[in-house]
């Protein structure tokens, strides 16, 4: 018998139909003898709904508020789910956030766990042999009482604290995808699914954009060392894949350098041009930035023809671009620059691959191979495990193929 | 200035420019410098939606399950029209059941208030001048934990509650007609919107068929002495009128002998022929209903032509009919009757008027008139305030105009 907890997204609980579907795949790990607890989203499109709603009754809407109407969307799927359990002859009752509690801290709209008390749950595993069917996505404030969101795709962050928190032998977090593949399938045909992939190599790819996980829910199965694996819901629930796990580096026997490739299309490109270089300079420009909660990504420096001022160039998320231009405008004289370029139709391409640690050269190849294909490259960062460049948005599909074939991921 | 709960029902509050339409109302009140808690149903259509999903998850629902289910449509909007208040410069938060708590019993689907705790509430008013917006229809169950629901049309008993923990002025319950009419006005062109109204003849007209507010609304308001307005929500905010007002019999100056004319279409009738005239047997025929839940209304028992059985005949429920035949006929050997006869296609018709208790053959003048219509009378029962007669379903609006006319309601 071994203690898990499943998660399913909003595509899987989108309809009744696909509720049925979540109940057999929670059938199965009961009948195997397994104690289950499940966090569902909400149904897909609904929490859409329900932010449009909250910015339509203002745009300067209460996070607080915010919290209370999209919290609802999950508490509708938990209780369905219950019902659909219990109608195949399924001991389960629903939990909602507060009841449990899911404790977080207080920053409404993208709030973090700060604990989970399962001993209710427990006790409905030892006592009722019942199924636990948690609504995902939110928690409760202790000194306040309100109603918290973790932010979108927070439902996989409250799994994967669930699971911590109640010492899951695994955590599966089902998906309309089977597993976590090299690449995006949609742009490079050979993309293979990975059987496993590390932790710090996962957390890369949800930074850099691949859309599988929340990062956070990696961040935290990292920390807690949950046995976490990405899999389906569209599989037959008699006989489904396994999927991806999501684990130690020293549980992967054939490590490869590189083992993934990302994309971002959500970048934004800002230079400014003929900065002074003297000290401080860098405080100015990024410090009204920081205040403003606009997060900056990539950031060069390359000293001016004259020798005496520099041009930075860095990226912002592009929902982020008006604001951080106008906020630079605004501080123009106090920074202390010649002019101000932007560019929205950037991507970020990023390889990962906790390989990159023992070999070196990894990233020039990359740029070898880039630059034979025509595509030039704006900008680039590297860290311990991976590297990104930043280029034009139209050489994606191209970078992406050739990367990926560069560094043998193509399917076989 | 005054201290105010307001009412909005589903219709009230169906869309944002609804909800937006409200808070001006909430803004008269408050420019008028009253203390206001408001109470919001689901968007309309909302709760059906739910509902039906519950049934399509089992037809066995767990009414647990269900409450946590239903319930979340109350947060979406006491959300949204907290944010709509802020929106126009009206400090307001929303207050979910358990968060006050609204504490009930462990009926789920149709539990019953033992207590709201206004004391937050009351904090807001007095520390933050906050409206408060408190999502009706909707309760906690103090041991176990777990949300309740008070059954259909539950925000207003919510309202009228609230309104007597918090010691409030007054109750507005605002829903799309402007106040309680002396009968339906789709069907008596002359109807009367009534000024005023006594609890026990609101309560009678409830119970009896007519829909602006729930019966359980209406007695606790009776108990608590809350004086209830009735009025429109599509009302200019800014010139709105005043509704019909719910109160002792005392405060209505001209009081008439019979106020209202109600009917209801939800009736089923059924006839034992030939019961044997045996002490037990009622027993023998009502037991059994009762214990399934079936609420038997008008009973009458007629000595049949031989002296030695008995006709009985009596209402249910129309939606409990097939359920109460297939009981009876199950016991048709215990009970001992001759045959059973049943119909649908009847409606009961009542007239209602505090005037009825020192006037005598108030009845007797409706028997005779609706026999000069043709109105063939299946059944007659009569209490203190109030008379119903039992007729064919064809005769639905001519009796009622007969009645209506009879005791000078119409409109002059």
């Amino acid at each position: 018998m071994a203690r898990l907890v499943l998660k399913f997204g909003g595509t899987s609980v989108a309809n009744m139909d696909r509720i049925r579907n979540v109940a057999q795949h929670v059938r199965r790990e009961v009948e195997a003898g397994h104690e289950v607890a499940v966090v569902v989203s909400a149904m897909s499109g609904k929490t859409n709904e329900l932010v449009a709603w909250c910015k339509d009754a203002s745009i300067l809407y209460d996070m607080k508020e915010y919290d209370a109407v999209v919290a609802s969307g999950e508490l509708v799927t938990a209780g369905l789910l219950a019902i659909a359990l219990q109608n195949i002859g399924i001991p389960a009752r629903s939990w909602q956030g507060w009841q449990l509690p899911v404790t977080t801290d207080d920053a409404h709209g993208s709030a973090r766990i700060l604990g989970i008390d399962g001993s209710k749950l427990i006790e409905g595993f030892e006592k009722r042999k019942e199924v636990a069917v948690m609504a995902g996505f939110q928690g409760i404030h202790p000194e306040s009482g309100r109603v918290t969101t973790l932010g979108r795709g927070g439902s996989d962050t409250s799994a994967v604290a669930l699971a911590a928190a109640i010492k899951a032998d695994r955590c599966d977090i089902y998906t309309d995808v089977d597993g976590v593949y090299t690449t995006d399938p949609r742009i490079v045909k050979q993309a293979r699914r990975m059987d496993r992939v590390a932790f710090e190599e996962m957390l890369e790819m949800a930074s850099l954009g691949a859309k599988v996980l929340q990062v956070r829910s990696v961040e935290l199965a990292m920390v807690h060392k949950v046995k976490t694996f990405v899999r389906s819901s569209f599989d037959d629930p008699a006989d489904p894949k396994p999927g991806t796990l999501i684990c130690d580096e020293e549980d992967i026997v054939e490590q490869q350098v590189v083992t993934g490739i990302a994309y971002s299309k959500d970048e934004a490109q800002i230079t400014l041009r003929r900065v002074a270089d003297k000290p401080g300079v860098a405080a100015a420009i990024f410090v009204p930035l920081a205040d403003a909660n606009i997060n900056v990504d990539m950031i060069i420096q390359v000293v001016s023809d004259d020798a005496k001022t520099t041009d930075l160039t860095f990226t912002v998320p592009a929902a982020e671009y008006e604001r951080a231009k106008a906020i630079l405008e605004a501080a123009k004289a106090e920074i202390g620059y010649g002019d101000l370029h932007g560019a929205t139709d950037v991507v970020k391409v990023s390889a990962i691959g906790i390989g990159m640690r023992s070999h070196a050269g990894v990233a020039a190849r990359a740029f070898k191979a880039l630059a034979e294909k025509g595509v030039n490259i704006r900008a680039i960062t590297t860290s311990e495990i991976k590297f990104s460049v930043l280029i034009d948005a139209e050489y994606t599909e191209l970078a992406v193929r050739t990367l990926h074939t560069l560094y043998g991921l193509d399917k076989t």
